[in-house]
């Protein structure tokens, strides 16, 4: 660190790595990206992170169990590593900036570093967690949760996909995973002592502000019921209103008190959505006998998601009473608030000031792979501005200006903890 | 008919007949009958048919073009036929009754007058009708729609089942029909001068009023719309609950409008429902964008038609305008009641007395091939009680009681109008 001139990332080669990644799982001009777990678009755009690694970087890569990417930059002392990074998959029809930046910038960094001869005390990791995102497996944050201990072989070995037809390990097997070797992924305060995660904010909040940069104190809780709304199948045309227990005009009911008890709290920081919704039998003429759907609820504070959950219960029970019908709930997930680590997240307030940079710090509505790092050892994350708010669709858009300041921010970030974490 | 002592099916014989045919099909114990148009149960209970009307009957079965089977006892003059039947397809998971008693009674109303050497006046004729229920070609009352020129070659020589991978034509031709000559199976009321279908009620009219047997005066039309909720699809987590667009939730508040203008006319006359519902993209973490539903509405009197469209328009536009959705409508069947035959619904009530049996007179809430059939000719339906009202389930029943009091009633009526008509 004994340069005078400040050491900045590489704003176009950022700029042709995010292109370049982008084109695995591309659905054509203005369209999204498809590139989920396990898919042809992964195994592409994992040969090609490696390949980066391996011949621009000069670092080996090792794929974990769980088929995480690593690279390292070996340290002179004898320390816990910092690590930065995200994830490299993909929702149906995303964006490209959505875990690849992170991964692009955590490349960026680590490529400066090594250019400007730059020598660090800790060994300094770029990570891509495998399968972040919801896919078939319907396991999302997948990479993490291994790597943290909360999916193990037993869990993992017999699973299939959403059809039952394709085995996890041997997906996992294609990409050079091991499902009988994941305790071997798990990670330890002891080899890792700080992991940073820069991703696109996908909320409107900075853009509001007026700023480029956030720092996340917390990433937000989820809670998740299965309901299911059992009436009675029924011929549309011959059974009287008065005769019908229809689950479809009850679910309708349900959908609007939940809404409603969410909406009073009044709170940026409690959402609740029902974006999964199935009919049986689903056919025109026949009264809906039963109807499954998936209510959430994300919001920080527990007083917050306790008052909307007794809203429901109350007013479920109203609707079930009043239209006859049986209301089945079942908690799926339910997933603390996860605090962000202090020292992590000033070191990333110190190193936007040091670019000139003010940040908002906010809380993360969304659910990401550091959630699951910060169980294990410090942990924060940096927010990009999102243009519109928009994410996991086509449209979804940061200024590569941001996202340079962002590569900056995380690399003055590094060099500042490198200096003080021990 | 010199008899002394009138002449009266055969219960034991209908009673066999029927659990004969409910085999093909049969799900299992205590499960229901799936015998749609074009399937293996179809081609399985027309060859059971066939054989019943050859063998034992007589008689040369003749299939038409669109695959509907016809058996005829021939008159003594050249007079138009009188003509009785109904449907043997049946809904997934269905009843044993819906349809097959309507032609077994036919079936047992001709072996009757033919064992007793009866020589009617008219040609006397059974009919079993192709795909009266939905299907995978998503035709109902198919047989009787070609039979009286509602749906010709052109409309179906290229027709594809739901997954776009079977040709109509060949399952029509695995039948024993032919796509190419469907104007050959066209009915006039030359040839046929009155038809006359049993069926089950598949409503609790008849067994609140204490009776086996009602004559149909009218079958309800129908009205189908197909509503398009175009909303924002978006993260589940960061979009704030002012910045949604959710298709779901408006569409919630879409089904209860329409529900609220259907039970507001208070009549027995008018049902609606709402029994298709698609969510795009029915992601847990993703705001709905697109909610696709199919309300349907029946009512005998169009003035309430009109006055729950006018309702559900001005509730609709409401819920756009205030949660900023577009709701797209389009008509895709709108179908005028058709009142049935005075002269058939007298003979089919005459015969009813004849056996000492009172009737009521009521609507038909579901849609049959009568319907079609009445466009063309004289047409009338006798409904047997249904107990509890159940139909397209299982749990569908009618008593061999009343069945037996039916096919009475429809002998005694087909010889009055052998008497009656010229």
């Amino acid at each position: 660190m004994d340069n005078l001139k400040p050491v900045r990332v590489n704003r176009n080669r950022l700029e042709t790595n995010l292109q370049a990644l982008a084109v695995y799982g591309h659905n054509g001009p203005s369209k999204g990206i498809t590139r989920p777990f396990g898919s042809q678009a992964d195994k592409e755009a994992r040969a090609w992170l490696s390949t980066l690694w391996s011949r621009h970087l000069e670092l080996q890569v090792h794929t974990d169990p769980i088929a995480n990417l690593w690279v390292t930059i070996e340290g002179k002392e004898n320390l816990p590593a910092i690590v930065v990074g995200s994830h490299h998959d993909t929702v149906t029809n995303g964006g490209m900036y959505d875990g690849a930046m992170g991964v692009l910038l955590a490349t960026e960094v680590l490529q400066t570093i090594q250019e400007h001869g730059i020598q660090l005390r800790h060994p300094l990791k770029a990570v891509s967690f495998s399968g972040e995102e919801p896919n078939s497996f319907n396991v999302s944050t997948l990479g993490s949760k291994v790597a943290t201990g909360k999916l193990s072989t037993e869990d993992l070995f017999e699973k299939r996909d959403n059809k039952g037809t394709v085995l996890f390990r041997e997906t996992l097997h294609e990409l050079g995973g091991d499902v009988g070797l994941l305790t071997n992924a798990i990670i330890t305060n002891q080899e890792i002592g700080a992991f940073l995660e820069c991703h696109i904010e996908q909320g409107k909040k900075l853009e509001s502000k007026g700023l480029s940069l956030g720092v996340v104190t917390k990433i937000i809780g989820i809670y998740r019921e299965k309901i299911i709304v059992i009436g009675e199948a029924n011929h549309a045309g011959t059974t009287l209103m008065h005769h019908r227990y229809d689950a479809l005009t009850a679910a309708s009911e349900l959908l609007l008190v939940a809404e409603k008890a969410i909406v009073a709290c009044k709170s940026d920081e409690v959402v609740g959505t029902v974006g999964y919704l199935q009919v049986e039998p689903n056919s025109t003429n026949i009264i809906p006998g039963q109807v499954e759907f998936i209510l959430e609820i994300r919001a920080v504070d527990s007083p917050y998601k306790e008052r909307i959950i007794k809203e429901i219960t109350k007013g479920f029970n109203e609707v079930a009473a009043r239209r006859k019908v049986e209301v089945q709930r079942e908690v799926i997930l339910d997933q603390a608030p996860k605090p962000m680590n202090a020292e992590l997240m000033q070191a990333l307030e110190h190193g936007a000031n040091q670019i000139g940079e003010q940040v908002a710090r906010l809380i993360s509505m969304a659910g990401h792979d550091a959630a699951n790092v910060s169980d294990v050892t410090r942990s924060a994350m940096l927010f990009v501005s999102s243009v519109n708010g928009k994410s996991h669709c086509p449209d979804e858009f940061s200024r590569i200006e941001d996202i340079a300041k962002a590569g900056n921010a995380l690399l003055e970030a590094v060099l500042y903890l490198d200096r003080k974490l021990d």
